[in-house]
C-alpha cells in the first residue's frame, strides 16, 4: 500500500498541488504571492499574509533543496523572500500581519508567528545556495522570537499565566530546522506538559502560574490536528534523541487524539474538542479543516514506519481517504480548507488568509520522503 | 394568525425564556450574571461578559418598566448592574470586556460596544425609578463612546478609513433611547450609505477616504441578520421622523437583505456573505444563529404593520417556522444559539460570551408590544 501512496502522493504533490500555485499565486509585478484564491485560482484578496509568505518561501526552498534544483522554484522561494524582506518588518523588527499588494503596511497581530514563518523561509531558503546572510538573518529572528514568546509585553500583548501549545510547537519547529539541540531538548518536555491523563491527549493551554484553567474553556481546548503535529514534531525530535519510553507516549498521546478527535458520525477530525465534553465555543469546533487532515496523516505515517502495527496502517488509510474525498479538487488543483461537519466545503477558496502553499505540499513531500527511506 | 403569534410569544417569553435566565444566570454570591451556560443552565465558564451584563440590566429593567412591576425582575437587573457598576470599567473609565466571575479584570476588547451596552443598561435601569444619577451615569458614558467611535485610537485602535455600520446602529440604538433626534437625524442616512444598489443590501464597511475597499472581502461583506437589525431601528428612527420615501427605502432593503440572505436549499439566514458571490471569509458564515432570525421576524412584523402587504406575512411564517423549529429547547427553555447550514446545533450551550439574556427576550417582547398596538 504504501509504495502505491508514495506514487499518488508524488503525481498529486507535482501534478495538482505545485502547479496550482505556481499557476495563480505568484505577484510578478509587485513580488510576494497571494493566498486568497478562489477554486479556479481567482484573486479574492489582493493583500499579501505574511505567515503566508514565509511559509511560502520554505516550501518551493525545501522543494528546490530535496527534490529538484528546478530554476521555478527557486524564483518563486527568491520573489516571495525579498518582497517579504523589504516590506514585512517594522521599524522594531516585529512582522506585521498582512500588507497590501504593493506592500504597505495592512494589518498587526501582536503574536510571534509571523515572523516565526519568515525565519523558517530564511533558513530554508539559505540552503539554496543563497548563502550565510541568509543564515544568519534567520538565527537573528530566532532569537527576537524566542524574546517575543517569553515576555509577550514585547509585542504589545498582556502577560499571561498560561503556556501555550502554539508556542511550544513553534520553537520547536524552529529549533529543529536549526538543529539547536539544547532548545529541542527544552521542548520536548514542554510540550508534554500539556498531556491530560483522564483524556490522554494535550490541551491548547496550560496555566503557568497556580491558576486553576480547567474552569475556562481555553484550559479544556484540544485540538487533534495540533496534537498530532506536535507528536510528528516530536518524532523528529526523538529522531535526533532518542528515547524509547518518550516514543511510546508520543504514539499512545496521537492515538488518543485520534480516537477523540474522529466523528464517528461523519468522519473528519473535528477542529476543536472540550475535553470534558462542555460546548466547545469556537464556532468552527465540529468543522473539518484540511490541515489537521495533513497533519495526522504524516504523523501516523511515521507511527507505521517506527512500530509496524497494523493499527496505524488502518488510521492512514482512514485519514487519506477522508482527505481526498472531501477536500481534494480534481478540476482546479490544490484542496478546499472548510468543510463543515459533514465534509461539505463551506466555500470554494482554495486559499486564504491561513491556507497557502504549505501544509498540503508539505505533509505530502514528507510522506513521500519518509515512505521512500 | 397574529393573535395567535402573540399568545404563543407571551407563553414563551415568560414560560420558557425569562425563567431559564431567572434560575440558572443570576450569580447571587458575587453579583452579575452567569452567561456561559449548557443546556440545562450548567455554567461552563464562570467570567462575566460585560456587553452581556449590560444587556441584561437593559432587558430586565425594560420587563420591568413595561410589563409588570415584579421584584424579582427589578432586583435582578439591580444585581447585573451594581457588579458592573462597580467592577467593570477601568481607570481611564472604559469598559472591560470580561472579569472574572468575582470581579477582577479578565480581558479587554478595544471596542466601543462593552460600553454601549452599559450605557443602554444604565438608562433603561434609572426609568425603573432608581434615579436621574443612573440616568447621568448612562449620559457622561454615551458622551464617551461617541469620542471613542469617532477616534478609535483613543481605545488604542489603529484608525482606519472605514466606517462600520455596527457603529452606526450602536449610534443609532442610543440616540432612539435618549430620544437625541439631532443625533438619530444624523444616523439615518449614515446608515444609508452603507446601501450597495446592485444588491439592493446595506454592506458593513464603507470607505469614509477614496480607498477600493471592494477589492477586499471586508469591503463586499453583508450579514443579512444586521441589515435587518438597522432596518427596524431605522423604522423606529422613521417613526419619529416621517419620511414616506426613507421608509419605502428601508423596507426595499429589508427585502432585499432576506432575499439575498435566505438559504434556499435548506432555509434561514445565511449569517455572512458576500455581496459578489465570491467566497465569504469568515468560517461561521453559513452558519445559522439565532439572532439574524429573532431581528429579522420583528423587522417583518413592522414592515407587515406599516403596509399590511402579504408578503411581509409570508416571510414572517417562514422565519417563525424556522427559528422555533431550530432554535427553540422545549425540553430546558430558551434557544439554542448557533446551528450549522443544515440547522443543527453545533453545540447544546443556550448562552456564551456573546449570547445572554438579551435577543430571544427583546424580540418576543418587541413583537407582542408590536402587535398589541
Amino acid at each position: 500500500m504504501l509504495r502505491e501512496l508514495r506514487a499518488r502522493y508524488q503525481e498529486h504533490l507535482f501534478e495538482s498541488v505545485v502547479p496550482f500555485w505556481l499557476k495563480h499565486s505568484l505577484d510578478r509585478e509587485h513580488g510576494g504571492y497571494f493566498t486568497c484564491l478562489d477554486r479556479d485560482g481567482t484573486v479574492y484578496d489582493p493583500r499579501k499574509y505574511i505567515w503566508m509568505q514565509g511559509r511560502a518561501v520554505w516550501m518551493f526552498s525545501k522543494l528546490y533543496n530535496t527534490v529538484d534544483r528546478r530554476e521555478e522554484w527557486l524564483e518563486a522561494a527568491r520573489g516571495i523572500l525579498e518582497f517579504t524582506r523589504k516590506y514585512a518588518r517594522d521599524e522594531e523588527g516585529r512582522c506585521y500581519f498582512s500588507l497590501t499588494r504593493e506592500g504597505a503596511p495592512a494589518a498587526v497581530q501582536r503574536k510571534p508567528y509571523a515572523a516565526v514563518f519568515v525565519m523558517l523561509g530564511l533558513l530554508e531558503f539559505a540552503k539554496t545556495g543563497a548563502g550565510e546572510g541568509y543564515r544568519q538573518e534567520a538565527v537573528e529572528l530566532y532569537g527576537r522570537i524566542r524574546q517575543w514568546i517569553a515576555d509577550p509585553a514585547l509585542l504589545g500583548r498582556p502577560r499571561q499565566e498560561v503556556q501555550q501549545l502554539a508556542d511550544v510547537m513553534v520553537t520547536l519547529s524552529m529549533a529543529l530546522e536549526l538543529e539547536d539541540d539544547a532548545v529541542i531538548a527544552e521542548c520536548i518536555p514542554a510540550a508534554l506538559r500539556h498531556y491530560v491523563p483522564e483524556r490522554g491527549v494535550l490541551v491548547e493551554n496550560i496555566p503557568t502560574g497556580g491558576s486553576n484553567l480547567r474552569q475556562y474553556p481555553e484550559g479544556r481546548l484540544t485540538c487533534p490536528g495540533h496534537v498530532a503535529e506536535v507528536c510528528w514534531f516530536l518524532l523528529h525530535a526523538l529522531e535526533r534523541q532518542p528515547d524509547a519510553a518518550l516514543e511510546t507516549r508520543v504514539l499512545e498521546i496521537l492515538e488518543a487524539a485520534l480516537d477523540f478527535g474522529w466523528d464517528r458520525d461523519y468522519g473528519g477530525l473535528y477542529y476543536f474538542l472540550d475535553i470534558e465534553r462542555k460546548p466547545a465555543v469556537q464556532l468552527e469546533a465540529n468543522m473539518k479543516l484540511w490541515w489537521p487532515m495533513t497533519e495526522a496523516i504524516y504523523a501516523v505515517l511515521l507511527a507505521y514506519k517506527r512500530t509496524g502495527e497494523a493499527k496505524w496502517l488502518e488510521w492512514l488509510e482512514r485519514l487519506d481517504h477522508y482527505a481526498f474525498q472531501h477536500f481534494a479538487d480534481p478540476v482546479h488543483g490544490e484542496w478546499y480548507g472548510y468543510c463543515d461537519r459533514r465534509g461539505t466545503p463551506i466555500h470554494r477558496a482554495k486559499g486564504g488568509s491561513y491556507k497557502g502553499f504549505f501544509h498540503v505540499p508539505r505533509f505530502l513531500l514528507y510522506s513521500i520522503q519518509a515512505i521512500g527511506r
